[in-house]
């Protein structure tokens, strides 16, 4: 186990508090814009969105941030009906280290338990984002 | 990049050949008995899993093996239809070193994008494999 | 089993007077949207929607229609695959007399069952179409 | 369009009579286990299956029973969670004339579009019907 | 909005422990059996499930539990992929006042949003449990 | 078997030769356009993309085109999140010999296994292609 790129817990944050500090880091300001309109339609979900994957799973120790975002690029690419989350998490795999060809590993590989279908589409997340970059 | 944990690519083997090692090294005997079992109903299946998964995907040398098997025992806890093929994955990520508590923590961070059940019966197929080991 | 809020069946009318009477008092102008759109490319299959789901489904007096958009609702936020369905059927709820609070609700329940990126695409899909009524 | 390999339309017949027939045409007795099994339950749903899918839908003269079952077979193979119906029309699609080798072919470019593992699946369905038969 | 046939929030409570509230009241003892099986593999993860499903969600006071669980037996249902979890839920329909017919009900209408398929497998696991209760 | 409606299998082609011949008889331009998106992204993907899928599917002597396209074409519709490759895969089909009646009776199948939904969503794709046609 790895001691570095791991959101540090801090037991005097609330899961909340630590949901934010975990959202920034990894997330950054995409995260934020999915908080922000969450607002006037179910603030609640925002909140259990900070609490939960974020101050509940990505803060603890046990894997480090790379290992959770390819698991994260791999899923979603492989589950084929969430885009706009993938291009987050493809966002937060570079901002936590993840190179862009071992992003574009990862999703290549969804071919063979997806379908090249699946694939495809997350790579072409990948170069819309990518190329806006 | 890490130069270990992956497998060599030797241009002199075909990529049956080099599926074949890769298969090997990763899957051990679980994957034997995939390939053994497609011989009567279809070989030229058993085939192209060796080539095409084993022999291009695996072999290639952008992401070492601990990270692919992360993204593939991710995916098959997400789309949750799979079992005996994760089954076989979770075994290969023990083979090319991911602990059991760093799978633990991957199948239950599926839970946040696929949903409680998919993680449950994923920690089902961990535990019963896990258990016989 | 309440009598109310329920499609009335009348036994002297076809199956697909029976389920254009039921999509109109569920899905409004919506409904005869999906129906027109059909029009030059597979009316059959117009006919075969108002029949079976329409007339046959929800016609059926075990169930009202509150509890039967709730089912609607939540299937079709887990399978997030068919926004456009879900649209139809959010604003159906809110013809048969869910709130908006109970919609947002069912969809922030599936969550727990098909990963936070269904629920928050659920989501979405019923802020934009809160903001346009 | 061919004429032959299809369920002849019977005007005189009501939509459950014809779905009887086409039932017993393409699933034989699997399909009649089905509607045995469901006699309890749900007698209704029994009802349903006969007329929408069968009554309906293979009774179409618009497509012949060979390419309806190639359709099956395929879907089936890909959606990846439904066995037992996959089963089911395996044999079915031996019934209307495909061969073995076909129904091999179907499932295993299934590879393509929904990945190795639903298709590692769906070949041992047919391994073990085939080896039952 | 009802007021009955809620699990009522007890701030004095920790979110764990209204989880197990919720979780006694809605599962029963299948639902210890889920925690019981995690101990030895996930005991974090039976702490999630009791506190973010049970804790957070089935405990809002927005929808009441019947409703709740007609959410869930139709989203478990069209998945197709949790038999486990939706005979689970099944059982808890029928704790919090559904009936069996009712039960049907929604499981048939699943046949409209996510095939025919997936309905006969939830019917079959209806089946399965009223035949043994 | 027959003998038409084949890709001649050329053995003193290579798998990358094969496959680009079998996509231009089955994908035509439409194609050419997936691979030349992927150049700057993931050009060994492009290569993959010829050479499995292409040139060993597609190219295998047991099932005519007419047959792998309505496979594809069913399998697509029914897994309802990979609507750009369905629309590719229409037009493969009437390339291949299916009129587009034959198209929409496979599509209109799926309602069957994957529900309307899927069905739907699958008509307004061949919609949206025969009218630009």
């Amino acid at each position: 186990m790895r001691s570095k790129n791991m959101i540090p817990q801090d037991i005097t944050l609330s899961r909340l508090e630590q949901g934010k500090r975990a959202l920034a880091a990894i997330d950054g300001s995409a995260g934020e814009g999915v908080i922000d309109a969450l607002a006037d339609i179910a603030p609640d979900f925002a909140r259990y969105l900070l609490e939960f994957p974020f101050g509940d799973i990505y803060s603890r120790p046990g894997l480090d941030l790379r290992a959770r975002e390819i698991a994260t690029i791999a899923a979603l690419t492989a589950m084929g009906n969430c885009a706009p989350q993938l291009r987050v998490h493809i966002q937060a795999g570079l901002n936590v280290g993840l190179t862009r060809e071992e992003i574009v590993e990862i999703v290549m590989q969804m071919a063979v338990y997806a379908g090249f279908p699946a694939a495809l589409n997350g790579l072409f997340v990948a170069k819309a984002l990518f190329n806006q970059a």
